[in-house]
């Protein structure tokens, strides 16, 4: 149960806090939008929720954590067994060298800010990442310190199985982020 | 000198990012304002803006901060002397029971969302907070792991001395944190 009342106590994780709180609700999305959803971006969506549930997974956040391996996984045609591929740090499937450059900074950042060295960020580049990306990257893996840090400091519930985050994940990855703020 | 390239070297802290990538400074600022200066709130300004900057400090995030303690100062009609009071917890400055509940509440947030517990929860409560005063103190605090991280994440600079920072506190408790954003 969570440590305040939501009224709302069906709806897991996130999405009960963003029901409780609309006014916070709005600038959340909008922020998750942007930076995982937006296609401007040369990072594609998937490897954008790579990092998203890779930090997640590292701060210990289940809900955060199992929802975006799902819309990694839906972005990339995977199924439920990435969830645990993200968690492992991909033993079978293949990322890129840059990507992997991007979530060693993004684990970094999960640890603090002052974690990020200049040894990260020259590998990042000489393995191909552009300015733009270091900087969503390191956004990222902040807001997910921050999201992560909202979803558990306030003792939200979530599903236990990997399969329950599935048709979530399909969801965020179909109707991206505002979907829930914008009917209000 | 910041980690990647923000052709805005004269701007210090998350100035300079907020202008180097004016997508995401958009609901970043909208976040601080709703959490920080909305006069819609049974917390004053002054004592969200301790919150804030007292979480920043134990992210050791000087910008922030300095910035944000200097914010809360310039509300509680306070001087430079201020900013080391937040750091040393308020030897001086008399703060009431319940904001001290929720700033230990604010501390273990910054340590992680599963460290906040129920005896924190049930001491807030014990002292006067509301549901939504924990709520908010929750999200302050998560809101500045992510604002910090995103600060020295990339490397950014600050002015060294204390002084330095109070117009910016100033500015902060007149105009509040969509000044940046809404001229563009």
């Amino acid at each position: 149960m969570a440590h305040i009342k939501l009224n709302n106590e069906e709806l897991p994780g996130i999405i009960g806090l963003l029901d409780y709180s609309p006014e916070t609700a709005r600038p959340l999305s909008e922020l998750a939008e942007v930076l995982l959803a937006d296609d401007n971006n040369s990072l594609s969506r998937g490897e954008r929720e790579i990092i998203a549930a890779s930090v997640s997974y590292k701060n210990e956040c289940h809900f955060c954590h199992s929802s975006h391996a799902a819309a990694a996984a839906a972005h990339l045609q995977q199924d439920v067994k990435f969830l645990d591929e993200i968690k492992k740090e991909f033993p079978q499937y293949r990322i890129s060298d840059k990507l992997r450059a991007l979530i060693a900074i993004a684990h970094h950042v999960q640890q603090g800010g002052k974690k990020v060295t200049g040894e990260d960020i020259d590998n990042a580049k000489k393995k191909g990442a552009s300015d733009k990306e270091i900087h969503d990257t390191v956004l990222i893996a902040a807001a997910f310190c921050m999201y992560n840090r909202y979803v558990d400091g306030l003792g939200t519930w979530a599903p236990r199985e990997n399969d329950a985050f599935m048709p979530m994940g399909r969801k965020l990855a179909e109707e991206g982020y505002l979907a829930a703020v914008t009917v209000n």
